[in-house]
């Protein structure tokens, strides 16, 4: 079977800490990356490396609270000791995206403050090393309106495409698909989680094998993150 | 790179007609199954094969509209002719997974009135036919809440976990992990659709190399449709 996609674990990397330039740290685990590779990076790693950190005390719950509302634009829902917020990059998910795994005791990983930025800076980074001219994606863990269970999806991106147009894109019938804005971005997110797993300490997979006409500049901010004013469920 | 998976589109797959046996259809285009692979099925193919098909007046709005207020529950939002519902399943999504596109001028398929058992119906046969045991993931495509463009989501799932529960498994620091719940239907149907493309005719794709774990006896109906009694954005 031709055009197929390949999921790859990129296994070896170890602990990441503040400073860290993951371009060098993915290079180093031996991705063997090529042309048109798209490389997908959780967010935990990310905020590590960018010191994005703060800390928490393990034994007060309101302290993580305070973070979470530190990195919230507003409170949509609460429920409990959930807080549905939108963060300040807009965002919608629980506790503004800080949560306490896969970070020592007595810390919280907050999300990058420009995801795009992130990821552009280490596909600029492979490029610049390495020679090899990837996509990169930038994913996080999310819970969703409506559907039960979590999925990851794509906080930024770099050289691939968010979300596809395919408007005016004709049908086997000859007529305009009214299906018209795929966000691959995030189903190549999910799709990386796949070989991730989430106590695999597996932070970065390669997907290998995406239409090439998806490899281009692009932006979750500016693609994907809805307006409040125009989204009927906020 | 071990423990990767590969996405395989199926290609091949002529026009379905009322009446198909699916699993059929899809041996005959030769895809080369094998145990553990999860088959990943459009909607549209599906609605196709068991009859779900409502004949509409191409040049009459108001005739798909009646058609998605018949296929609703209820409607959560309206906009300009856009209507967000909540269909006899309980899926949120635009005009009850109602689209018109890639079906015969002056049809309109309807969503399968049981995806699981569609999921199921499919599995046995291959089963049965090939002698190989996969997973069978229907899927469509919906929008959300928050985020811009589309993804590929579950609707019905046989042999292959819907959610799958990560409680109790223990992170790097040795804490629980507080994200425990992945959709991974979700995000293999989404990984699926990146290799379907949208007309380019391949309404099946193969998921090779998942987790044995996750193949199990599942259900989209009871494990991702979110009760609306628990629902804080409906």
């Amino acid at each position: 079977m031709t055009g197929g996609i390949s999921l790859l674990p990129v296994r070896g990397i170890g602990e990441v800490v503040p400073g860290d330039v993951l371009a060098e740290v993915i290079l180093a685990a031996d991705p063997g990356l090529e042309d048109g590779d798209v490389v997908v990076v959780t967010q935990k790693v990310v905020s590590k490396a960018e010191g994005r950190l703060a800390t928490v005390d393990p034994d007060d719950p309101l302290d993580h609270k305070r973070l979470v509302l530190d990195e919230a634009r507003r409170v949509l829902r609460r429920r409990g000791d959930l807080l549905i917020t939108e963060t300040k990059h807009g965002f919608v998910c629980a506790n503004s995206g800080i949560d306490l795994s896969n970070v020592a005791i007595g810390q919280a990983a907050l999300l990058p403050l420009d995801s795009d930025r992130s990821a552009r800076r280490i596909r600029d980074g492979i490029r610049a090393r390495a020679g090899v001219e990837v996509g990169v994606i930038i994913s996080d863990t999310f819970g969703r309106a409506w559907r039960k269970g979590l999925t990851d999806v794509a906080l930024g991106t770099a050289g691939i495409a968010a979300v596809v147009d395919l408007r005016g894109t004709i049908d086997a019938q000859g007529r305009e698909l009214q299906v018209t804005e795929v966000c691959v971005a995030d189903e190549l997110a999910g799709a990386a989680e796949l070989v991730m797993g989430k106590a695999a300490g597996v932070p970065v997979a390669v997907v290998r094998g995406v239409d090439p006409g998806w490899l281009r500049e692009s932006s979750v901010a500016a693609e994907v993150v809805r307006d409040p004013a125009e989204d009927l469920f906020r």
